[in-house]
C-alpha cells in the first residue's frame, strides 16, 4: 500500500491552498455538482433509513439500540437507532487500534482519510437531510455545512497534518567533522501519536464542527472516539462508517474510529473524558462544559465553547446594504451559529454616511426592519431561518421578553408551507444602554439581537474589546468608512485575539470561515482554545521523538 | 530599517539545517575559531568585573544593587552587583515595551535578535569565565554550553520562529466565483504575539537552558523578563545586556527584555509567574517548582523539570569502549546534567559480547573501574569532572553511603592543581536489585550512578519504561547487537516519547544534544512540556488573527 497519485494531488492541492490561503474547495458547494440523480438518490436512502437501525457500523457486538433524534422541521422521531457499547469496551478496541495505528506512516493514513472522504461525498445528500431533520438547518445549509464544507475543513486537516509530519526528514546521517576524525551517527526522526483521542459533538453542526479535529487525529496516527450529541447523531454516523468501511478495505481495524452514542438520560461523555487512556479532547459546545474539559488534568484539549460576537456600526458608505447584510447574518439558521453577531453596537450620535449624519433612531429602525423583513418574506424567511433545533432555545427567546429592557421586535413563527410542524423563531430585537452589561455580557444562543446605545464608536469598541477578553468572540463585524477607526478597531481586538470584518456587504456574511483561507476560533480568548486550523491544531497531537545510533 | 542580507543569510542557513537536521553550527565550537587575543581578552574583562556593579544593562533606577555568586572554583564570592527592581517596575516596564514590540515585523525583530547574538559572540571568552566560576563547569564546557552551543540553540528558535510567523501570507485577495458574480475579500493574517514572558533559569546551565526560550519569546513579538537563579546570574546578564544594547542601537525601547535578579532570600520568582501580565513562562529547574508552573492558570508553559535517565545494557561489540563512554557520560560536569544517565539496568545473566556472555560481575567492575579511572586521573579527572555547582549536590552525594545499598565506588575528592579550594566530588557508585524501586526511581542529580541488577533485559527494558512514564526522561541510553531486542528497546520508549541512543562509542554521548538536530526534551513525559525546538515551541506564543475587509 502506498499513498496514490490521485490522492497525493489532493493533498498537495490542499497544501497549496492552505499557504495561499486564497478560495479553494476540493467538493464543490453547489449541489448541481454531484449529477441529477444525487438529490433524489439522498432522499431515498434518507427516507429508507428513518425508523430503522443503522447498520453501517463496523462496531461489534453492542449492548443495546439506541436513538432519540427528533425532527425540528416535522417534531417526529427519526426512529434511528445505534449501537451503543460499555465504556471500557470504546477504550479498550480504540487503545488496541492505536498499538497498530500509531506504526501506519502518514502517506498510508492519508491514503485511507482521503479515501474516506471520497466515500463521503457519495453520501453527501443523505448526509443533507439527516443534518436537516436533527439541527434544524435549511437544507441548502445542511447540504453545504454538513457536505462539501465539513469534508472541505476535514481535508484542510489533514492536509496539515501530512505537511507538519513530513516536515522533518525520517531518517538522518549526521556527521560532524572532529579534525582529524568524523563522528556519524544514524538519526530517526518520529512523530509519535499521543494516544486515544475523543471528539465531543454538538447539536447544531455534527460535522462541520466535529470532522476537522477527527481527521487531526487520525492523520497524526491517534485514533477516535466520536461522541455525537444524542439529538444529532446521524450526519456524524454516516461520515464515521465510511472511514471504518476505509480503514476495513484498506486492511486495517476499523476501531481506529469509532462512534459513542449515548442518550440525554444517561451522557458517557464525562466518564469517557476522564479515562486516563483517553489523551486528546475535542470539543464544541457550551463553555461551561468547555472549561470542565479544559480543566482536566493530563489532557490536551481542543475547545470551541460560546462567544459573544459584536458588530459596530461607526460610519457607511450607504446604511441599506450593511443593514441588509446584517439582518441576513442574524436570520441565517435563527442565529444558531457560533458565528452569528449578538450585540451591536450603534452610537447614540448617529451613523456618519458620506456627508451626512443618519440619527440612531433611523439606523436602529433600518435594522430591525431589514430583519422583520426576511423573517416575514413568504419566500426567503423559512428557508433562511430553518428551524430551532432546541425546546431551550426557544424557551430562551421568550424568556428575553421577560427582561425589563425595550423590545423592537417580538419574535414570531415563522410560517414553512413545506413543514407547517416547524419549530420555528424570528428574531427578538431589544435595546439596551451602554449600562446594561448585566443582558448583553450573557452569550444568548439563539435569534436574539441586542442593540446597545453608546456614547460613541470609542465606547463601542471599548466594550465590545471587554466582551471578546471576559466571555469570548468568535467573529466581530465592524463597519467605518474612516481609516483611522478603522486601524484603531484592528488592533483593539488584536489585543483580545478577535477577528474583524470589516464592512462586508453583499454575498459575504460575518458567520462565513471558508476552509484553507479563514482561521475559524483564534484560540486567544475564551472563545474556544484552539483554532481551525493552524499548526498547533495538528502538532500538539503528536510528539517528536529522535534516535540515534552508531 | 529591514532585515539585511548578512542576517537573513544566517536565518536562511539556519532554517535550512532545521529542516535537514544533520550537522550544523553558526558559532563554532572549538575557542581556536575566535583568534588568539579572545581568551585573554575574555579573562581580563572578567577579572575586571569581579568586585564590581555589572553596569551593562539599560535597566533605570533600580532599588538595589544585590549579588550572591560564589564560585565553586575558587569558595568566594564573585562580589559582583546586579540592578534590582520591584515586580511591578519589571512588569509596568514589560508591558508598555509589548505595545512598541508586539507591531515591529519580524524581519526587524529578527534583524535585531541576530545582531544580539553577534553581540554575545564577541563575549564568548567572558561568558565562559563567568559560566565557569558559577555553575562549576569545566572551562572548555563553559566556553561551548554558554557560548556556540547556547547561542546556535537561540538562533535555532529565532530562525524557526521567523519561518512559523512567515508560513501564511500576510495579505491576501480572496477571490470566490459565485457564478455571475466574485466575491473579493481582502484578508491579513496575523501572528499576534501573547504579551509578557518570563524565563526562569537554573543555577547549572544558566545560559543553555534559557536563551531558546528567551529568544523564541522575542522573535514572536513577546516581551520578556529573565530571573535567573541568584547564583548564576553573571552569564545571562551579558546576553540580556546585549540584547538590551541592540535593540538600542535599532531605535527600539530596551525594556523589551530585562533582567530580574533577586536573592536566595527574597525570592521573586512566583510574583512574577502570577502576574496576569506575565502570559508566558519558560521555566529550568527542579520537577515541584516546574509543576507549579504548569499548573498556573491562563499561562503557556515551556518547562524542562528533572527526569530519571536509564542506560540498557544488552550486548556489546566489545565491552571496553561501552563503558568509557558511559563512564565520561557521567563523569561529565559530575553528572550535573539533565541528560546525565543515572540507572544502569544490567541483566543477572551477564552481557552478550560476540560468541561469549560477559558475566554480570565483570560487566558491572569494568563499569566502575572506568569511572574511577576518570576520577582518578591527574590531567583528565579535574577537567571532565569540574566542581560541584551547590552544596545540596554534595551532601546528596554524601547522604546516599547512608541508604542501606552496596556502594561500589566512593566518592572521593578530585584533586584540581589549579583551584585547590575547588568543590569537588567523584561520583559514587551504588548497587541495587530490580525490587529496590524505592531508590532508583528519584532523580539523584549530581554524580550519583545506581547499577540495577535486573533479571533480564525484558525487564530492564520495563523498568526503564516505567521510570521515563512515571518520573520523566530526557535521554535514554542502550548497547544491544540485536536488532529484534533494538527495534522492541525503541518501540516501548517511543510509547512513552524517550529518545533513544543506541551503542554509543568514542566521541560522542548520551548527554549531548546538538543544536538543529537533535530535539531536547520530548515535551511527551513528565521531564518537561515542551522540546528545543518543535514548531510547537514557537507558534503556542502567538495567535493566528485573519481579518477580512471588502
Amino acid at each position: 500500500m502506498a499513498l496514490s497519485a490521485a490522492y497525493k494531488e489532493i493533498i498537495e492541492k490542499a497544501i497549496k491552498a492552505i499557504h495561499e490561503r486564497n478560495f479553494y474547495a476540493q467538493y464543490p458547494e453547489h449541489p448541481k455538482a454531484y449529477g441529477e440523480e444525487a438529490p433524489a438518490k439522498g432522499l431515498e436512502t434518507y427516507n429508507e433509513q428513518l425508523g430503522k437501525p443503522f447498520i453501517g457500523l463496523l462496531q461489534q457486538n453492542p449492548v443495546a439500540w439506541i436513538g432519540e433524534e427528533i425532527s425540528p422541521y416535522t417534531g417526529k422521531p427519526l426512529g434511528i437507532t445505534y449501537p451503543s457499547f460499555e465504556v471500557d469496551t470504546l477504550i479498550v478496541r480504540a487503545g488496541r487500534a492505536f498499538g497498530e495505528w500509531k506504526k501506519v506512516s502518514v502517506e498510508d493514513r492519508a491514503e485511507v482519510l482521503v479515501d474516506a472522504l471520497e466515500r463521503v461525498k457519495n453520501r453527501f445528500f443523505e448526509m443533507a437531510y439527516a443534518t436537516q431533520h436533527t439541527t434544524g438547518q435549511s437544507f441548502v445549509m445542511s447540504f453545504q455545512a454538513s457536505g462539501p464544507h465539513a469534508s472541505d475543513r476535514a481535508l484542510e486537516t489533514l492536509a496539515l497534518g501530512y505537511e507538519e509530519i513530513n516536515r522533518f526528514p525520517s531518517a538522518v546521517t549526521w556527521e560532524k567533522s572532529m579534525g582529524k576524525t568524523t563522528v556519524v551517527l544514524q538519526k530517526q526522526f518520529k512523530a509519535i501519536p499521543k494516544g486515544v483521542g475523543l471528539v465531543i459533538g454538538c447539536s447544531t453542526f455534527p460535522t462541520w464542527n466535529s470532522v476537522p479535529g477527527l481527521f487531526a487525529s487520525l492523520i497524526t496516527g491517534n485514533t477516535a472516539i466520536v461522541k455525537p450529541h444524542p439529538k444529532s447523531v446521524y450526519p456524524i454516523a454516516i461520515v464515521v462508517a465510511e472511514i471504518q468501511a476505509a480503514l476495513k478495505a484498506k486492511g486495517f481495524d476499523s476501531n481506529v474510529c469509532q462512534l459513542a452514542v449515548d442518550s440525554s438520560t444517561q451522557l458517557i461523555t464525562k466518564q469517557l473524558a476522564e479515562h486516563p487512556l483517553v489523551k486528546l479532547i475535542d470539543y464544541t459546545g457550551g463553555s461551561a462544559f468547555g472549561n470542565y474539559v479544559e480543566s482536566l488534568p493530563g489532557k490536551v484539549t481542543f475547545t470551541e465553547k460560546a462567544g459573544v460576537n459584536s458588530v459596530i456600526i461607526d460610519s457607511v458608505n450607504e446604511l441599506k446594504p450593511v443593514v441588509q447584510n446584517l439582518a441576513f447574518a442574524v436570520s441565517l439558521y435563527s442565529g444558531q451559529m457560533c458565528t452569528a453577531p449578538q450585540n451591536f453596537f450603534i452610537p447614540a450620535g448617529g451613523v456618519k454616511q458620506g456627508d451626512t449624519v443618519i440619527p440612531y433612531e433611523e439606523v436602529k429602525k433600518a435594522l430591525v426592519d431589514a430583519i422583520a423583513g426576511i423573517a416575514g418574506h413568504a419566500q426567503m424567511g423559512p428557508g433562511t431561518l430553518g428551524a430551532i433545533q432546541s425546546e431551550t432555545t426557544l424557551k430562551r427567546v421568550n424568556s428575553m421578553k421577560e427582561v425589563d429592557v425595550t423590545v423592537l421586535l417580538e419574535p414570531k413563527a415563522v410560517a414553512n408551507p413545506e413543514f407547517p410542524e416547524a419549530r420555528t423563531c424570528s428574531p427578538i430585537v431589544l435595546e439596551v444602554g451602554a449600562h446594561d452589561v448585566g443582558v448583553y455580557e450573557n452569550e444568548l444562543f439563539g435569534p436574539i439581537i441586542l442593540i446597545v446605545k453608546t456614547k460613541d464608536t470609542n465606547q463601542s469598541v471599548e466594550i465590545a474589546r471587554q466582551m471578546a477578553e471576559k466571555h469570548g468572540a468568535i467573529t466581530f463585524s465592524a463597519y467605518t468608512t474612516d481609516e483611522d477607526t478603522a486601524n484603531m478597531i484592528f488592533d483593539e481586538l488584536e489585543s483580545v485575539f478577535a477577528p474583524v470584518s470589516l464592512n462586508l456587504t453583499g454575498m459575504i456574511w460575518v458567520n462565513q470561515h471558508a476552509g484553507f483561507s479563514d482561521f475559524h476560533v483564534t484560540g486567544g480568548n475564551p472563545a474556544g482554545n484552539a483554532s481551525f486550523t493552524n499548526p498547533e491544531y495538528l502538532n500538539k497531537r503528536f510528539v517528536w521523538v529522535g534516535h540515534r545510533r552508531v
